[in-house]
């Protein structure tokens, strides 16, 4: 029998609660042991549910009963997580998660713990939700060199660009339907500016290129500035505009970067649309390769939590070794990235294309028939530092996005 | 130090030397121990490679070297791979294989007399080349019942059909082109009747529902038959036409199934094109994931056979659990299985709708301009059996291809 103590009856609480009990003969099958919820901690009572028989709202009922193997930590946020999560490991108990701010932020320190007490710190549903990443980067794609990491990690904003661009619609409008439809947060703000997607491909990224990376480091942008007039010239172009969360090998240094990219239909991610995720994976002898599913929800985040348990039943009293080293990995700073660059400006091509090209070299020029007071143009392969250099010297840009075309 | 022999020095059997020689370090530390070749089995030499110093003729070298962990066997075919494999798991020596063949054969007393003897029977570059779905399948979806398992594991018959689809060429001409380009076999019959797809899907299918499929039960047609004016209708359509593996289970049975599939926008699978392959998953609490990737090649192949090379060396002595049980799943009766069918027939379909109708009840009518003797339509969902019944009451059939649409 392997005990467990779900913490936080919230979303994915009580998906974990629902999973184990929907799926508990094949579940303890897989996991050649009987799994049994022994407590839930919520401060909440939840009157008429079944889980009242195991609600407690004491963590030291659990930290102190030794019969607890399996802690199930996803009440989200920072404290008290960090501390329930640590006091966990330090007894010998593992601890399944999916709070990727938890682990984006102490990751490196709870993995050194788990590993000095025997214990386990999974996190399978940190990234990418029901998804089945973290243990494919950890002990599939292990005869690699992974270069490259670049993910749709965020489902609100991925459902926001891609109604943009099939309605249309400006990005307010979008937002607010998706809140109605409980697709946003009524707080929007770590979805739309990118953190969210910023603390995941950090924590893909450290077991990736088996480094700790810093998620503060990773240069972050959301989709707040992207407007229906930069969809219109995307889709005129056969291109998808999305929140592209990635992290690149160029010669022997790394740089990572959350961003809205403009990609067209030959890569993977350009299909991958409405609230789904996808992770697309370069490594060096493999190739291409792309993870793809449901980025959050109830029930598949709680799939990729409860597969967690299963992995810490079968491996109790074994720590299950992670790539994620406590080295740290010394990121490109962001002036020196490379990408090319969609520029819409005010004018016509026909009289500003000379003084574009003076600045940038030859480019792509593109126009929109319903826009005519203004073009677009997209420059070659170019440095950050150079194209903020350049375009301030140019005037009436109107909006810019980095493009992988 | 974990010995391993490699039978086999063709595509895949040089990929492996290859891997392990070019991310030697990355491997090691990931196998927590260093991976040595200490055998090369094959009959040829090898004058001038340096795998000439390791190579030998004889299995019973191998066989009787206790030195050695880990047998890699890329040989293909069922014997003698078949009697080198058993020996050496009998011994308590790891095995790790790319070969299908055997895997759909003799898997389930392979994995058996791997428990036994505390060895391991690994096999993730078997299905999907160097995607990872057979580890996933294995030990992360394990929250799952898994309801639904469709691929796309060939990549010659999906090179020839997405070629067929974007040239608009005959099936001939492209099966040509796609020789002399390497992507088909000089006999392609196993690729093109669907063969090599049969025995991957009986390989995942006996993982996904943890019951042994038997590959010769699964119905499969290959994709001879499909022509250009097929294409040209599935274009007109915004479909495409794939070779699709197939099994899922409705109410609670199962049925197994290769053939060729019009399939919308909407599917994942639908933008999988060229050499590339995908799996398609629906597991009761996930909800839909894709693993896409190389499903053939030298590197991407030998990628997986090292990964199971590292886990064998990180698992030495303890038997990694396969969901693949010795009980045998029941499939259903091919012609109880439950399909929409597109159908191309001749003449017009003003004068023979009602026809039609008479016989499958209401049915969409689709028509291409430049095909003016002949138009098609789409069936509701009926079994395999009612549309024969129905199709030998009705002339002028050109063809008809099972459609999720």
């Amino acid at each position: 029998m392997i005990q467990i103590a779900v913490l936080g009856y919230g979303t994915v609480g009580s998906g974990v609660v629902e999973v184990i009990n929907t799926n508990h003969d094949s579940i303890n099958k897989r996991a050649e042991n009987e799994i049994n919820i022994k407590y839930v901690l919520d401060l909440r009572d939840f009157p008429g549910d079944p889980v009242e028989k195991v609600l407690v709202h004491d963590y030291e009922v659990i930290a102190n009963d030794p019969e607890v193997d399996v802690v199930v930590e996803v009440m989200g946020g920072v404290e008290p997580a960090y501390t329930f999560t640590k006091r966990a490991l330090e007894a010998g108990k593992s601890v399944c998660t999916s709070n990727k701010e938890l682990v984006a932020r102490h990751g490196t320190e709870l993995l050194a713990i788990a590993k000095e007490h025997g214990a386990n710190y999974l996190f399978e549903a940190s990234c990418g939700g029901g998804i089945p990443i973290i243990r494919p980067l950890n002990s599939s794609l292990t005869a690699d060199e992974i270069d490259e990491v670049t993910g749709i990690l965020n489902g609100t904003t991925n459902y926001i660009l891609s109604k943009m661009a099939s309605d249309g619609s400006d990005f307010a409008d979008v937002l607010k339907e998706a809140q109605r439809l409980g697709y946003a947060e009524r707080n929007p703000e770590a979805d739309v500016e990118g953190y969210d997607a910023c603390r995941k491909i950090a924590i893909l990224s450290s077991l990736a290129y088996g480094k700790e990376v810093n998620y503060e480091e990773v240069y972050t942008e959301g989709i707040t500035k992207i407007t229906a007039e930069d969809i219109k010239y995307a889709t005129s172009m056969g291109t998808a505009i999305k929140l592209l969360a990635t992290s690149r090998k160029v010669g022997d240094q790394y740089y990572a970067m959350v961003s809205p990219v403009m990609i067209d239909a030959k890569n993977p991610l350009y299909s991958v649309n409405g609230v789904f995720n996808a992770i697309f994976i370069h490594g060096n002898v493999l190739g291409d390769a792309m993870f793809y599913g449901s980025g959050a929800g109830k029930l598949p985040t709680a799939s990729a939590v409860v597969a967690d348990v299963v992995d810490c039943a079968k491996n109790k009293g074994r720590n299950i070794m992670m790539s994620w080293s406590e080295e740290k990995l010394d990121l490109l700073q962001i002036d020196d990235v490379k990408s090319r660059f969609f520029v819409r400006v005010s004018g016509h091509a026909a009289e500003r294309q000379s003084e574009i090209e003076e600045l940038f070299g030859k480019v792509e020029i593109v126009a929109v028939p319903s826009l005519s007071e203004e073009f677009a143009f997209i420059t070659g392969e170019i440095t950050e530092q150079e194209y903020r250099e350049k375009a301030e010297k140019l005037d009436g840009i109107q909006s810019r996005i980095r493009a992988r075309i």
